[in-house]
């Protein structure tokens, strides 16, 4: 067992969500379940997942591994994942949920997402098994479907019903929509995934999905990091604007609490609230960024960080769909 | 007739609408029904009202006055009306809309738009003839009900079916909700009514009502002025940001072309393809605010006015309900 105690969130399902988990965006399909096996044995409770992460079964052989070896039960394990844009359809929705459960192969999802409120047309799996945004190198064949989130609300409520998921949310979405679900939802908005650090804060959106009960995790903690890595023109965003972690202000408490400027970000997050899912390559990253009740900040230095928004998103399928113009987040 | 020609948008519901109007909030019922007749008199041709206006009847007076007169003929007007959040059950939206097209007394609406998407609780007009969004001076009695959008934009398609409205829209919505509603619509979205200034320009949202084919209308065109005669707490945003007609870039620009700054806010809106709906009660004003097509800015200069972006909305419950937190732009 860990000796780091991560706290838990309560969601509006009634489950507990650890407030600090691993996010497998970007972790290699190969080295996924050695990934995710050590990092259940440096603390890891909660794995982020999503079917185009593409490395769903890989990261559930890991915990399998972990249970099989005795590292932790069933029980302590938390995992989300999400539905992708092409299978909105009801029949999909139950049809993916099912293949998806089965490639972690854990009997059951913890959190299951949609992760965007937009459908694409549906593709066979057995055609191409991870379409993304687009499926040709132009990024010119997003094909759009016309189906109501309702529908896909609704069957993502059934794979509750058959026992599939524990707790269902959303991830990309705008208030407006949240309220609309929220008018004909059965089970509640247990969470809501969004971009989330100080050069987006959002400060209305946390505040709304807090007052309806519903769990914020953030993603891409630390702002333009996430996408360096990313190919050019998915990049260029990110590399156009400082470093969060050289910013002044992150460097500074940093200094004052003997942190690193990524457990100041994580921790300026978590002491609002809200659930983190970083990922790192390195074994004493792993273990900082568990690490986020060893110190607390200031109010004032929270709002010292939150001063650097700026309204920057730099996951925004407007900015990388070029000839299908996508504009979800106005 | 007016010497004065307004360009005219066809929206997608194949009914042309006039690019400049005639905005009725805040325009007294006792004085109403006259200054309708005399806008007519001016060139007037576009009135966009709501039910929260409470002016829907007087208007209608004013209109059938000029229409007797022989100043224009019913199928030259344009009326615009918006459905209050209390009744967006389907039940509510047919009467609603059949009351309001009774009160306007014209045979038909040309465009009714969604007012929020919102929906407050039901509360019949013979108890309470126009709600508002609170009911009590706390403000505290904001009674959210759980009626899906969608039941409301069908509802809306039968006052369509019912010959009651020909065209169909909404007002402040964001881009996911638009998106949703395009899912199910069987009648195009033909309009989208939002706050619209040189401090909330709100690009991306623009360019998505463009490539859906959504005709924009801008309302407060001049920012901050449509707030500061409301009462404090209202006007407070507004009071605390400089006047845009006192801008440098409006000032230089309505100085080089020989306009009035109001003039070069609008024609910033309506060379852009956006329809505009101020109001005045000068009748010289009247006439310059109708007077968009009598110059036009270069590029540079619309950028230049752009540029004065500071996501500044003015018209925000989340604001102003204090006790029932609604954030309905985040």
């Amino acid at each position: 067992m860990s000796a780091i105690s991560v706290p838990k969130i309560r969601l509006a399902s009634g489950f507990d969500m650890p407030q600090v988990g691993f996010g497998l965006w970007k972790v290699p399909r190969d080295t996924a379940a050695d990934t995710v096996y050590n990092a259940i044995k440096l603390g890891y409770r909660l794995f982020d997942g999503a079917y185009d992460y593409q490395n769903e079964k890989e990261a559930g052989e890991g915990i399998r591994r972990a249970i099989a070896d005795g590292l932790v039960t069933r029980e302590e394990i938390f995992i989300t994942t999400k539905l992708w844009n092409n299978y909105h359809r009801r029949e999909h929705v139950l049809e993916m949920a099912k293949k998806q459960n089965e490639s972690w192969g854990l009997g059951y999802i913890d959190l299951y997402l949609m992760h965007f409120p937009v459908a694409q047309k549906y593709i066979d799996p057995s055609v191409l098994e991870f379409p993304a945004w687009w499926v040709d190198a132009e990024r010119s064949a997003v094909a759009l479907d016309k189906v109501p989130i309702s529908e896909t609300w609704k069957a993502m409520e059934e794979v509750v019903d058959l026992g599939i998921a524990r707790s269902i949310g959303v991830s990309n979405f705008q208030a407006q929509l949240l309220y609309d679900v929220q008018s004909y939802a059965r089970y509640p908005i247990s969470a809501l995934q969004i971009e989330h650090h100080p050069y987006l804060v959002q400060p209305q959106l946390i505040l709304m999905a807090k007052e309806n009960g519903i769990a914020i995790t953030a993603y891409s903690s630390f702002g333009p990091q996430s996408f360096l890595e990313l190919p050019e023109d998915f990049s260029s965003k990110a590399k156009a604007i400082g470093p969060l972690f050289e910013s002044d202000v992150v460097k500074s408490l940093a200094e004052k609490y003997s942190k690193t400027p990524a457990q100041v970000l994580l921790r300026w997050a978590t002491q609002r609230g809200i659930a983190v899912i970083p990922k790192s390559n390195s074994k004493e990253r792993l273990l900082q960024n568990l690490d986020v009740t060893s110190f607390d900040l200031e109010d004032a230095e929270i709002a010292c960080i939150s001063a650097l928004d700026c309204d920057l998103r730099f996951n925004d399928p407007g900015h990388y769909l070029v000839t299908s113009p996508l504009r979800i987040f106005a």
